[in-house]
């Protein structure tokens, strides 16, 4: 008898997306110095969790909303909104590395290898993503290189939203509700999630930054206020199909294959989707804010890569 | 038989600061916002430590420096330069809570009180400087709220330059290398500072904010690169100054004055001024700083309120 089941396979990456993601890793290697100006320890640091192997969803979203907001001169798109995706994932990096703190989620494993906080102490992990988060605004305010006073203005507004996305109330302000709701704050109650309160927190603490990854790139590439309206509302649907996911992952992935712990979320009695909605519906939730997401897209005309992205984010397995 | 010893009193603090500080402390207030779109719990620890009672060193460099650049309109200087120098401030801040927390210097008490992790938790407290941090940036990006080529480019340099200032150059990497001499990074050896390795660590840690609060003073004020470069070497005295007098105030102060424990550093084992050179030619190197600040603003004929500051850091007893 035999009753093997399958391994889930990682859905095909189209060639488009995976020469974007090269892109991006060779131009995070030439943006992270390694002059002797900088002490060496904090450079190791901060490398040793921006090349862990990350799938480079949110720089690969910039990339491709300029390329689909602008499709006639890639090239050119990828030398202007370049610096803003490096930004982004920067930022995410060192969201993770505060995030699997012992003082936050305690995780020891991340992308597969120990966290940095295991490796290089919880001193040096903070300071490698305090580096991260700082060094993404120094790139964002130098690159590209122009005095043209319009890119000039894109900048800033990018800098802007960025920053509004990242800062207390996006993702730093989601993960304070995070760590409240899971009673991790001293003489705070632990404020219990609801349905409603669940999707907020992720809306701030994963939702505002692929927001503001695509938002950049639309920004960068001189889109008008519409299509960057347009992107924006793709992007929160796909950013909230992608929490799902993410939370159904953290149930029936495995460690192989995720290359972080799973189950944690559960284990700890943190608000999940799947917990408050069963895996079926779960699923079908996660189908729909994608397909929600694509929907926006063909009815601005703006199909193309960015349907994809939509595609393969439903279809990740990792 | 009377035999009490005086206390120290603190220097007179000029007017022209005083009202500095006031218009800092209400742009600040303004600054961190409180509308519900904001989670309460991150709002509240932000403001915790921003709200504290600091001396408001950088701020007010920051508008003493375009007053003494363009002395002709104050009122407006100080609109257009405000939002630098709260920026710096909150960076300020920011690094003062991560500093402080187990996994660096263990402090818990900071200007009187209890430091920030002691009253919110590490996780809260790393958040509230990550918000600081961020915060600081839209803020840069933000403000002022103007088209004006000319200041949206002086913006962008001015981030640039503060970022440089803040991250694994600076302060990010000064105090990597400080937790490093400490020996508190697992598995890599400790590595003792001379008077060399003293001087680099706190140019990037103390020296390299302050140098960048002065000169985006100067940035946003419209200043040539000449005075900026001038300002530049005044602030480098003058953090290196601000430095000395720190190591000696950690002999020589009380907790009272100081509103934080003293004498840490020495107990730690860690390198300070007074250390290396003993407690006297310590005060004649940090006169000797200042000295040379004042003597670089003597030569440009930038004399003024600067001159005030760099009498006021020597003079100051907390």
């Amino acid at each position: 008898m035999s009753c093997s089941s399958a391994q889930p396979t990682a859905p095909d990456v189209p060639d488009y997306i995976k020469v974007r993601r090269a892109d991006i890793d060779k131009a995070l290697q030439n943006l992270i110095p390694t002059s002797p100006e900088y002490p060496p320890l904090i450079i190791e640091a901060m490398r040793y969790s921006l090349f862990a192997g990350g799938k480079r969803l949110r720089p690969i979203l910039t990339l491709a909303t300029a390329d689909t907001v602008e499709p006639a001169d890639t090239a050119n798109n990828t030398d202007l909104v370049r610096p803003a995706a490096c930004a982004v994932e920067m930022i995410h990096t060192y969201s993770l590395i505060h995030d699997d703190l012992p003082a936050m989620d305690n995780d020891l494993l991340r992308r597969g290898r120990p966290t940095a906080h295991v490796v290089f102490g919880e001193g040096v992990a903070i300071l490698a993503g305090d580096g991260l988060l700082t060094e993404a605004f120094r790139i964002l305010a130098r690159w590209p290189d122009t005095q043209d006073p319009a890119v000039t203005t894109r900048k800033l507004r990018t800098i802007e939203r960025v920053a509004e996305a990242a800062g207390s109330k996006g993702m730093v302000g989601g993960q304070t509700v995070d760590l409240q709701a899971a009673g991790q704050v001293p003489d705070r109650k632990s404020a219990a999630l609801d349905e409603n309160g669940l999707r907020a927190m992720h809306e701030r603490k994963t939702g505002a930054l692929i927001r503001a990854s695509a938002v950049a790139g639309a920004i960068m590439i001189g889109a008008s206020d519409d299509k960057i309206d347009a992107i924006d509302s793709y992007a929160t649907h796909l950013g909230l199909g992608f929490q799902i996911i993410d939370d159904i992952l953290d149930i029936e992935g495995t460690v192989d294959i995720l290359g972080k712990t799973v189950g944690k979320d559960a284990a700890a009695g943190k608000p999940t989707y799947p917990a408050l909605y069963g895996l079926e519906k779960s699923r079908s939730l996660a189908a729909r804010a994608i397909a929600k997401a694509k929907q926006v897209l063909h009815d601005c005309g703006l199909s193309g890569q960015l349907d994809k992205i939509a595609d393969l984010v439903l279809a990740r397995k990792y």
